[in-house]
C-alpha cells in the first residue's frame, strides 16, 4: 500500500504517522520526492482500511497495490474452482446453463418446467421461493412451500436446484437445497454471508445493481473466510442510465473477474435485459465472452396464450436456444 | 394504469387482456386510438406488478398514474408526520441533529462526545455497534459491548440513540434504542423490513446507493404496511461517475421526497462527502433545501493530533457548525 | 402521443390544452378515466417537445407511443441498410473489421500498419488525425498531415480510411475520406452533424459517453434528415460507477439499436475496455451478439519492446484474433 | 507522478522506463519494495499521458499527484477570481444572478422579461438564440435574430447578456454579447474551447452530463491555455439513475470546485431540476454552500394561462425568489 503525504507535511507529522504504522505490524519505506513523501506500507496491508488512513489529514492519497481479498484471488490460487453440483460442473470448462421459472407457482409448473429444461440440456433447476419485491403488496413468493416443489421437482428429475435465500431465519428450509442464492439487493448483507460462510453448499452470489468488481469479490471474501470456497459470481446487470433495457449486462465482468478471480462466473441474461426478445443474443455474447454458465428464466405457461410471449423464455424458445449455444460452445474450443 | 397496446394487436388479444385485468377486480376503460389501442385501468391497481403486465407481449408500455405506495404517499396524508423522541420531534419544522461517532470504540469515547455533541445542540446520539464493512477482515464493530456503551452514554446525557441494526436476529438487542437505522445497503432487505414493521420504534431508512426515490418510499411503505408508521428518510449520497467525493449528495431529495411523502427526511453529509472538510457546506446546503434533520459524524479523539483532523469533524468543528446552522435556520423562517 | 392530466383539471383547462394542441393540426382523443382525464394525441407528434408539454402546469406526464426518429427508424424502414465502402459492405451480413492505430503518427507507421491489418483481414484502415484530447498540453494529432498519412496509406493498400472530424472547418480535408467518424464528444454536436447531413459520405456516430439509445439515433436523425442516410451506428461503452475498465461496453447496444433502426452498428472493443488484454473477449462478445462491424486499435510499435503490450493490440495479437473471429462468424451462421 | 511497476518486472524493463521517461526531460526516484517498484517522475508531469504509461506492460497503475490543469489550480492562484461584467462582478463575494428565458422567441417577449427580471435584482440578462436540440425537428431557436433581439433588450436595459454558442462559425455574431456560454454538449468541444481562449470575452462553461470535476477543469484549462482566464464554471445537474428530477444537481460541486479552483462557481437550477416546482429550494441550497450565482429561466407568458406554471419561473416567482435570496445570502455572511 502506498500513502502519499500532503506537501506540506511536517517531518514531526510523518514520523508520527510512520510510527502508527509500524505499531500495525508493517514495514514502512519512506521516499523522499522532491514535492512530497511517499510512504510504502510492506506486511499484511488487507487488514488496513484505506478510508481510516485518508482521515489523517496529511494524508493525500492512498493507493492499494495488492487487492485487498485473498481467498478470492487468482494471483494465490491460479487454477479455476470448480464446483461440482451432481452431475454438473461450473467452472469445469464446459457451459453450465441453469433454467427454470423466475417463481415456483405450483406443483404442475414447476415439474413441468424441470422436465422441459432438462430434456432440452439444462443441468440446474432455478426457482424462486422466497421473492424479493420492491412493493410489499406485490407476490411474495409460495416460500417455505415453494421450496418443498422445488424439491418435488428435484426429486422427479434429478435436476439439482438453486433458489435464493433472503434471511439467516429461512436457513434452516435450505437443507436439500443444492446451491444456495444469494440475490443482488442481499450482495452485502454481510451478516448472511457470514453465516452461508459455515455452510457447506455452493452459494450463487448475484452482483448488485451499483456494485463493483471488487464489493462483489468482496462479499465472496467473506463468504470464503469463514469456510465456504464454493462461491460461483453471477453478473445480471447493472444500474446506468440507460432504462431501455431493465438493467444493462456488464459483459467486461466475464474477462476481469476471470482475470482477477478463480471463481466461476455465471451470466444472468434474463435480468439484464428484462424482456425475452433479448436473451438469446445476450447468452450468446455471455458464452463467446467466456462465461462459465448462464442461468436463464424459462416458463411453461405464458400469461396469455394469444399474446404468446413473456420475459421469460417459453420452453420451446429455450429449446430452440441450447443447441445455438452448444454449436457456438463448439465452435469456441476450436477458436 | 395504463396499458398501451401494441399496433397490430388483434381484438381477441385485447378481449382476453380485459377479461384477464378484471379478474383482479379492476374496471377497465377502452380507448381505440388510430394507431394504439389503450387501457386505462382503475381500481386498486397497487397491487399490480407493471413488470408482470409488460410480460404480455401485445403490450408495449404500462405507465402508473398513481404512485405504488400508500401509507407514505403525501397524497393521502396531506400533513407532515412528526415523530417525536424524547425531546426532539423530527419533522415538527425545526432541525433535528443527530451527531457521534461512526463507531463506538470505549465508554469513555462515546460518554465524552455524548456529552459534547450534547452540549452544541444535537438532540440524538449516534454510534455504530453493528458495523457494515466491505472487507472481512476490516473491524466490525463492537455489537453487543457497542449497545451496551450507548446504552451508558444515554443514560449519562440523556441523549436517545440511534444506530443501526443488520440483521434480524440482532432484534433484541435493540430493546432500549430508540431510533434503529436500517442502512443504505440493507434498504431493499424486504423480511428486515417487514419485521421492523412488527415494532413500535422510528426507523431511520437509508436510502440505497444506487435506489430511486419510489424504490425509497416502497421500503418505508414495506415497514408501514405491517403497522409501524414512524419511519425517517435519510438521504447519505448516491454512487454516480463522479468519485471525487465518495458519494454524490442528491440534495433534490429533500424537495422530491417532501413532496411525494408526508415522511420526515434527514440528510447525511458525512456519508455523502466521504471527507470532512466539505460538511459544513453540505449541511448547510441541506438545511436551507428544507430538510427536517442532519446526521452529522463527530470524532473526540482525531487518530493523529498533529495530523489534526479526520474525516468526521472534531469536536471543536462540530460546536462550530452548529450556531451557523441554527442562524441559518432562522434567517430561513424569516425568509 | 398521450398526455396524462393531474386529477384536479378544471374541464376550462382541458378544453384549453385540446385548443393547443389542434392548432398544432393535431386531432385530439380525450378519454375521462375516474381519477384522470387522458388525451391522446394523433398525427405528426414527432415535432411535439414533450418537455414543453410537460411545462403546462394541469399536466402530469406525457408518453410517446411512437419514436421521435423516422429516418432511422425500423418500422419505416424494416430492411437492413447496407453501406458500401469499396470492397466492404458494412451492414451487408458479413463482419466488417475496421482497424489501426489510435493516432497517425509517422508515414512509417501508418503504412506499415495498413499493410499488416489489410493481410490479416481488416476491410477499413482507422487512424486519428485531428484527436480529441482531455488535455490542452497533450498531443493533438498531426492533423491536416495525418490526413495526407492517411491518404498514402490508403494509395499504398487500397484500404478505405475511417478519421474523426472534430470541427466543421475541418471538413473540406475530408475529401478524399472514405468514411467521416464523429466521436463520442461530438455526438450532439448538432452544427457539425447537420452539416454531414449535406455530404454524402458516410458517417460513423459514436455514441456519447452518457448518451441513450434514442439520443444516439436521434443524432443519426440529424445526419439524415438534412439528406445523408449513411449513418453507421458505433457503441463505444458508456460511462458507469464501475471504473476498473475505462468504461463500460453495453453489449445490450447491439440487438437494441438492430430492433429499432435498420442501421448498421459497429463495436469498438478497444474504447470501451481501455486494455488490450479484454479486446479478443469482447470482440467475440459482440460478434456473438450480432455486431455488423469491429473497430479495433492496432499499433506496430509497442512503445517498449521489453514489456511487450500496449493498449492497442499488436498486429501480431491482432493477426491471431482475426481467424477466430471468422470461424465464431461460421459458427453463428450455422447456429 | 508515481508509477507502480508489475511484481515480476525485469530489471532491465525498469531501466528501459527509466530511460525513456528521463528522455522527456523528468528526474525519475526509483523505490525498490519488497514486492513493488515504484517510480516517482519529477518535473513537468502535465504534459505526460497516463493513459500512454499504462500502455506499457510492465506498469500496473499510474497515480498523479498533481492536477494536471494548471491555470485553473488554486494551488498557483490561491485568490478568487472575480469577474467583472458591467456592474456585475462574478466571484467577487456577492451572489450574481443571471436570468431570462430558455429561448429568445421575439422582441416584445424578451424586452419584457428583462425589464423584469432587472427590477427583482438580477444582474444579466440570458436567453437562447442558438438552441442545441436533441430531435432536428425541434425549434433550433431563432439564431442570429435572436443575438439581434437580445442586443435591443441589452440596449433597453442596460443589462449584459449570456448567450450560448453552438459552433465556432458563429464566433463573430456574438462580437457584443457580453459572457459566451459554452453547453453541457460542447465541454468537450476541444477546437471550439481553443478559439475561445483566443478571445477577450467571459466564458460560462458548463458541466457535461457526465463530466467529471477535473474533466470540467481540463475544458476550463483549453480556454486558458489560449490566452483567456475569464471562465465561469456552471454545475447545471448531472446523469444518474434518478430520472425523477431531469437531471441530478450535484450540490458538492460547489464546495469541490472552490476548493480546486480560483475560479467562479456559478449554479443552473433550472435544468438541473426541469420542472420549476424545485428551482426555489435548489437555489437555496446553492447559495448556502457558497456558490458565486445563479442562472434561473424566467418566463413571462405561461404557454396556458389557467394552468399557470411553466418549466421556468414565471417573473412574480422570480420576484418572490429573489429576496429571499438576499436574505439567505445576508444570513449567511453573518454565519
Amino acid at each position: 500500500m502506498i500513502v502519499i503525504l500532503k506537501s506540506d507535511t511536517a517531518s514531526q507529522s510523518v514520523q508520527e504517522l510512520v510510527t502508527n504504522f509500524k505499531s500495525f505490524g508493517l514495514d514502512v519505506h519512506i521516499s523522499q520526492g522532491s514535492t512530497h513523501t511517499i510512504l510504502g506500507l510492506i506486511g499484511d496491508t488487507g487488514r488496513l482500511d484505506m478510508d481510516q488512513i485518508r482521515m489523517f489529514n496529511c494524508v493525500e492519497d492512498v493507493k492499494r497495490i495488492q487487492e485487498p481479498f485473498k481467498n478470492a484471488n487468482r494471483k494465490f490460487h491460479p487454477l479455476n474452482t470448480v464446483i461440482p453440483v451432481k452431475d454438473a460442473a461450473i467452472g469445469g470448462g464446459s457451459l453450465t446453463v441453469i433454467a427454470g421459472p423466475c417463481s415456483v407457482e405450483s406443483e404442475e409448473q414447476i415439474i413441468t418446467v424441470a422436465r422441459s429444461v432438462k430434456s432440452s440440456g439444462a443441468k440446474l433447476l432455478r426457482g424462486g421461493a422466497f421473492k424479493p419485491r420492491t412493493s410489499p403488496y406485490a407476490f411474495q413468493g409460495l416460500r417455505e412451500e415453494g421450496i418443498r416443489l422445488l424439491l418435488e421437482a428435484k426429486k422427479d428429475t434429478g435436476l439439482p436446484i438453486v433458489t435464493e435465500i433472503m434471511d439467516l431465519s429461512q436457513l434452516d428450509l435450505f437443507a436439500e437445497v443444492d446451491v444456495i442464492q444469494v440475490g443482488a439487493r442481499n450482495m452485502q448483507n454481510f451478516e448472511l454471508l457470514k453465516q452461508l460462510g459455515h455452510t457447506d453448499k455452493p452459494i450463487l452470489l448475484k452482483r448488485g445493481l451499483a456494485n463493483t468488481y471488487q464489493e462483489l469479490l468482496m462479499s465472496a471474501e467473506y463468504i470464503m473466510a469463514f469456510g465456504n470456497e464454493q462461491v460461483i459470481l453471477c453478473e445480471r446487470g447493472i444500474r446506468t442510465f440507460e432504462t431501455y433495457t431493465r438493467n444493462t449486462l456488464d459483459i467486461s465482468a466475464i474477462p476481469v473477474l476471470k482475470k482477477l478471480s478463480h471463481l466461476p462466473v455465471v451470466i444472468d441474461p434474463s435480468h439484464s435485459a428484462g424482456v425475452a426478445e433479448f436473451v438469446p443474443q445476450l447468452s450468446m455474447a455471455a458464452v463467446a465472452a467466456g462465461c462459465d454458465g448462464l442461468m436463464i428464466e424459462v416458463h411453461n405457461n405464458p400469461p396469455c396464450a394469444l399474446c404468446d410471449g413473456v420475459q421469460s423464455l417459453t420452453q420451446e424458445q429455450f429449446a430452440a436456444l441450447m443447441p445455438r449455444l452448444s454449436r457456438l460452445e463448439a465452435a469456441l474450443q476450436e477458436a
